[in-house]
């Protein structure tokens, strides 16, 4: 049942694999959801198949995140394969716009004590994917155990 | 406690973020650990602190792979950036040398019901990192929804 009460205001930058799936998964739902990208191309790739709404520019340039809605944003992902774009679009959305939830893709894990004392969440798909394979070993390892 | 029975051998293709995360893991532990990739300057900033074996060689190049090892290998993990790389490792780990354990990096995740016919483990690092981001976005909005 859809709560119009619940309704968000998503602004994700960076539309790669991370970015573009987030992207298509909300529009389907009843929230506002912005993608930004610098690439044209990928962005046309997109936006055949996105309800939302696309903007091409430079996330590192302020007036880009104006026109993506970043001050009436309730959440920011800021999904980009660059982890100092990603440092620049959460410390806009978090110190300048207010924005309650900002979550950073990071590539160079080692940033995150950076980003925790800024109280932005982060994501590193490839720690996460590598905590999952060894939960994996260690099963199998189980596994050869017992047997 | 370290257990010499358990001692496996853990083959890695593709040393990014994730492969040389999981390699570096892993020989920190009992376990033999070969990484292969085919960017000598790749391997040799892994190999700098990496306390296993790094090959340096094309892995769709069968010979390669048995240079690392997968004849005796207990798990092989593909993880390059290439689905199609990943998806030849693969199958040889599997159908040639019967490895019991076999995990592949997937980037188009569409390709998974493929995988699951050949019953290969897959992991897909953005689909992964999209699921918890939504996650993370649900919780904000029950957050917003008790205030």
């Amino acid at each position: 049942m859809k709560n119009k009460k619940n309704k968000k205001n998503i602004l994700i930058v960076g539309s790669g694999k991370l970015g573009s799936h987030i992207a298509n998964d909300y529009a389907l739902n009843d929230d506002n959801v912005v993608l930004v990208d610098q690439d044209e191309n990928i962005l046309k790739i997109v936006g055949a198949k996105f309800n939302g709404q696309t903007i091409l520019g430079d996330a590192t340039d302020i007036y880009t995140l104006k026109r993506a809605g970043i001050e009436n944003a309730d959440i920011v992902v800021s999904a980009t394969n660059n982890d100092n774009i990603n440092i620049f679009v959460s410390l806009i959305a978090k110190e300048i716009y207010k924005v309650k939830n900002v979550i950073a893709r990071l590539y160079e894990h080692t940033l995150s004590i950076a980003y925790d004392k800024l109280n932005i969440a982060t994501i590193s798909p490839s720690v996460l994917s590598a905590e999952l394979i060894k939960e994996f070993i260690r099963s199998s390892k189980e596994i050869s155990e017992i047997n």
